[in-house]
């Protein structure tokens, strides 16, 4: 078997993302749900973008923030996700690009414009998703190269891609494509509404095919259908030989096997907390994949999420090579 | 002569900005004067955006950015600029309107793309743009209605707009429209770059026709070839009737017949340059405009400056009511 010529692929819903600041009687009015995402339609994407205040445009995507956090650390990394041959969609392939991301995916030159997430932020730093997937529902088995993913050494999965159908065959054949070439599948649940929305289908898919697991709090107690955290973490050390547990201010918690470690998080002033766990299994890939230890994957997500958190929109905005390398003195220093 | 309806009314280039961090190498590389502005093509605009880092797309332009600020303020605005029929159109129409800014200009339907501007923000937080002007190349005098210029108390033009040939007609007719109507004409020189391509228009334009001006200090300089403040001040305040002239951390001089007024800077943490001139000039006509007396003019236009400077991006992101309202220690608290 070859080595491997990147650390992580990742693959998702390529998007766009619309950030404005609201209140929570703005989340009220419109019915939206704090903190979740939801998906809408082109027609209701366009209502609610006329009713939100003035919006900043950047990036985005789940899987997408991961690999230009990864590749911000120094991990070599690529995406595969699809854009439309349109403004946008140009905007999306220059930044991830630039970001150092390999991104080899062809857009779609018909139909669907490039998707968008509208995200609302409230002034507690929660933000709220309402995302119009766009021409990511034509992504499809056919768009994942197996050659490149056996070029990496673990194929990132977001739990998004089980909303657009066609793309759940795209994670199977990822997963399968994977496994052949000896590399690891990795997978994040991304949030407890998709986690309820295919619970069965993330069940199988973390007992039968994930070898890393990312998940928050709230995502394993809905996959697991429990309120009890320690349960649910029994239930999944049984399914999945390494999973990284993150509970915001709380830090994560890391097991493997029988072991388990517990990371701090990094104290920040919360100003938006879009991306912060895209951030930190960013963070942990990077370490993990240059054989780091795995309490030390945990810290290198902690920095990661803890950047992220500390300013407007889920891209990293400092030198993220220098935060790792700082000690905890020289992270509070720099995050300010 | 009816009451205006509009205590502003701005008329400008409709440009959405692409903000991306940068090392003073890369301008130097680019060959790019830092801290200015210059007009770049369509081709060496999509060349410049290859090799540029990740961006952050946001409305800009420099009088639209001012009727945002003064809309945060209070002050009911309206603004003519010419945006084209595309995303980046709609993306700039929304978030002037969202603002709560009247904005009637017509999109142009065919040809040229939506202005666009590639801002460079350097490590210490100087901004240096490149702006593809598009479609503001189509902004004539017919799109300056005169009614609009009619319902406002001040009329306020970017310098930028002596750049596209046919906007210069425009902006005479704003001129002569507003002083039929009993209105006030405001001018910012906008760029010492811009003075030097301009400087005789710029000087009839000040001498003859305006009744308001706002330069920075480098501004002034080019307008009357001198290195001395002083001796620039002199001049001005013959030609024109109130100016307040911006010296960065210094605070701003306030010229009105005989009379000058100091005024402080507000301290805070510089992120990001784009936009405090407009901001300033924003605030102190909120301010004008509901009657207040200069120096407190003045005091508005360094508290508008000071919040968009302590972050990315030139339009505000905090309570600029808030910010006005709270005293020295309150805006210090509030700028964190």
């Amino acid at each position: 078997m070859s080595e491997p010529t990147l650390d992580i692929l990742g693959i998702g819903n390529a998007i766009v993302d619309v950030q404005a600041r609201a209140e929570e009687s703005f989340l009220a009015a419109e019915g939206l749900a704090k903190g979740g995402m939801q998906l809408v339609g082109a027609e209701a994407a366009e209502a609610l973008y006329g009713r939100m205040g003035p919006g900043v445009e950047s990036s985005g995507g789940s899987a997408a923030n991961t690999c230009a956090v990864a590749a911000a650390l120094g991990a070599r990394v690529g995406f595969l996700g699809k854009v439309a041959a349109d403004a946008l969609g140009g905007v999306f392939a220059h930044d991830i690009r630039a970001a150092g991301v390999h991104f080899p995916t062809r857009p779609l030159d018909s139909g669907a414009p490039t998707a968008r997430c509208l995200i609302l932020v409230t002034p507690d730093g929660q933000r709220t998703m309402n995302t119009f997937l766009g021409a990511c529902v034509h992504f499809a088995g056919a768009d994942v190269d197996a050659a490149e993913v056996a070029r990496a050494r673990v194929v990132y999965l977001e739990g998004y891609l089980f909303d657009p159908p066609a793309a759940q065959a795209a994670f199977h054949a990822a997963s399968r494509a994977a496994h052949a070439a000896g590399r690891q599948v990795a997978l994040t649940l991304s949030d407890p509404f998709c986690v309820e929305r295919h619970r069965q289908a993330f069940r199988r898919f973390v007992r039968e095919e994930a070898d890393i697991l990312f998940a928050n709090e709230s995502e394993i107690l809905s996959l697991y259908e429990t309120d009890d955290f320690e349960a649910a973490a029994s239930l999944l050390r049984q399914e999945v030989s390494l999973a990284a547990l993150t509970r915001s201010e709380r830090g994560s918690v890391i097991l493997s096997g029988e072991a388990r470690h517990e990371v701090a998080a990094v104290p920040t002033r919360v100003v938006d907390t879009t991306g912060a766990g895209d951030a930190y299994a960013a963070g942990f890939l990077a370490a993990l994949t240059r054989g780091l230890p795995l309490p030390e994957c945990g810290r290198w997500g902690a920095v990661a999420a803890a950047e992220v958190i500390s300013h407007f929109g889920a891209r990293p905005q400092a030198d993220l090579k220098a935060l790792v390398a700082a000690g905890e003195r020289g992270v509070a220093a720099l995050l300010g």
